[in-house]
């Protein structure tokens, strides 16, 4: 009957370069404070489960770092996904490992690199979210709305299912994708909306009966990976089988079509931290914001200058200086510097993309 | 019946922060190609002078880097200046100690920090100013105006008083201070303007006569230190002498009121190199300006950026990568980045005096 925690560490967070890198994902960051984004995961979480309930899936390459980060979590808990295969496969192959340790464990799928400012709050929603996991619910987490985001997909609430410990419970009516920013705005204004934080809170042999029903080619592979567990040939099995898993989010291949789907509206002072312009919100809510809307992180002198996130190289220290600038983001990362006014901050992948494809291997 | 250079080296480039600091002067930098401003300044003229009778006036801290910079000059002819009083001062300090090693010595008096592309031309428009001088004239070079600048002082041409070697020679109308946009225009539109260059010929006892005439004080204090000259007490004679000395340029104080003033107008390439905007503009007008209009020196990788200034360090590799950005200034000088829109670069001046302000010296 144990309540685990599943922590999703598979992303890079490439809105973040040139701070995150491949070898140094935005999980391994620290954006803010003196924290890594892991380390705040783990934290947040540790006094609501054994350190021996909490597992992390993440990338090979990423495992020796994050296994640093949280000395005190069992080495044998982090579990290695050979390559990334989008969510779906990632939450499955950490079902079947907590599946086989305690058949009726209630999983809290959980993130690395997001941020929560109200940890004593979450920690209440995903104690009351396992009572509702254990009456059978895939439950998720919908963060209310702060914004008319066309950034993140929504969940539309149907019926009040039930209140426990203070929160209202909702049927779930649909999952929706990004929406444009005229249908963001209705949303947001109609108060039935939330966000898709990515967190969720099910019952362990629940989530695999969904990918029976609605993955089956997938619980099938899973079964082989399971049938390989605790023995000699588990990473060959892993290794072969996963070469022919097929990418896939866990809203697309099993929210959106799921039965029994409940959703509590919460309101935990959550960021997805997913871009520059994300973190520096992020900060000046925590207060960061000076009396000229800088959000300034290391050496500055500015004159003229405003509205801006200049986030300077921790390692050092340099000095950024500016003047005449507004709206602007100034990233110095040691051996790269990125300069991109705040709305030009998505194409930040497309630079990224772009170091790709001119093979500049050494930046990404 | 020397010709000799006096070149002036006083100067640190306030205008070009990050990369020109105190220690490290304009005149020392790398800004075009791989050569310092003062070797180009000692090369394009080392066709028409004996290294001995190359002489250079510059502050205690920046004589030792400077020697370096030219080993082929003696170091008896780097003449310290114990402080920075101004270009009058400078030039009467070198004037006595040329006096002394040649009474009948004409004085190129040159810049150590400006860049000059057609040095031939230079070269032949110096030896015609070597004969004007030889009759008596203060001869000054004038830049023939690309722009209606308001950086620099104008000189108008009154009488044409002979052709030498193809060059116009015209008496002096008078010196001007710098114009107001309007007057500018207006200046250039008459074609009987030139800027100001700061590089003149005289004969030695010639402006040390005008000393005596319009500056007389200083004449004195001049004398005081010739006499000390070749003797133990020369250091601490200029040193208490120098307390004293008013701070003057030699516009002000001698050009504007000197009769027999001679203006050879030329275009020779001349830029100033004061500043970031003008840094580019001279490296567009060498081709280093490319088909989005930037000019970059280093490491770039830009999306949507165009017809900026991008300036990497040029000790390491750093890349910088845009987004979204035009004519803008992006400098990185290793221990320090400015991030700065091109129609802001004369504020730079005054973000060093707000570095001064905040006691930040190591960034000075």
């Amino acid at each position: 009957m144990a309540f685990c925690a599943l922590i999703m560490a598979g992303g890079t967070g490439t809105r973040l370069w040139p701070v995150s890198r491949r070898h140094r994902p935005k999980q391994s960051l620290k954006l803010v404070g003196d924290r890594t984004m892991f380390e705040h995961a783990v934290d947040r979480i540790a006094p609501l489960f054994q350190p021996e309930h909490i597992l992390v899936v993440a990338g090979s390459d990423h495992v020796p770092g994050l296994s640093q980060q949280a000395p005190g979590l069992p080495p044998e808990n982090f579990i290695v996904e050979p390559m990334g295969r989008g969510t779906a496969p990632a939450i499955g192959l950490g079902a079947i490992h907590l599946h086989r340790r305690d058949p009726d464990a209630v999983m809290a799928v959980l993130t690395a690199d997001h941020f929560i400012a109200d940890v004593e709050h979450f920690r209440s929603v995903l104690s009351a979210s396992e009572e509702i996991a254990r009456q059978g619910y895939l439950v998720t987490l919908g963060i209310e709305p702060s914004a008319p985001s066309t950034g993140y997909g929504y969940i539309q609430q149907g019926n009040l299912l039930r209140t426990v410990d203070g929160f209202e419970v909702f049927h779930v009516e649909r999952f929706t994708e990004k929406p444009t920013e005229e249908t963001a705005l209705q949303m947001v204004e109609s108060g039935e909306y939330t966000w898709n934080s990515g967190m969720f809170v099910w019952h362990g042999e629940r989530i695999l009966e969904e990918f029976q029903a609605q993955m089956p080619d997938f619980r099938v592979q899973l079964s082989e990976i399971e049938s390989a567990l605790g023995t000699n040939s588990y990473e060959p099995t892993l290794d072969r089988v996963w070469q022919r898993v097929t990418k896939q989010s866990i809203d697309y291949g099993v929210m959106e079509g799921a039965e029994e789907v409940a959703v509590i509206p919460v309101d935990i002072g959550w960021s997805d931290v997913g871009s520059w312009g994300s973190l520096a919100e992020l900060l000046a809510r925590m207060g960061r914001r000076d009396d000229r809307g800088n959000v300034v992180v290391g050496k500055h002198v500015g004159l003229d200058t405003n509205d801006s996130l200049i986030f300077g190289n921790q390692g050092n220290q340099r000095l950024i200086a500016t003047i005449g600038l507004h709206d602007m983001i100034i990233v110095d990362a040691g051996d790269a510097i990125l300069v991109c006014p705040l709305d030009h901050e998505q194409e930040v992948r497309d630079l990224v993309h772009r170091l790709e494809r001119e093979d500049m291997k050494g930046y990404l």
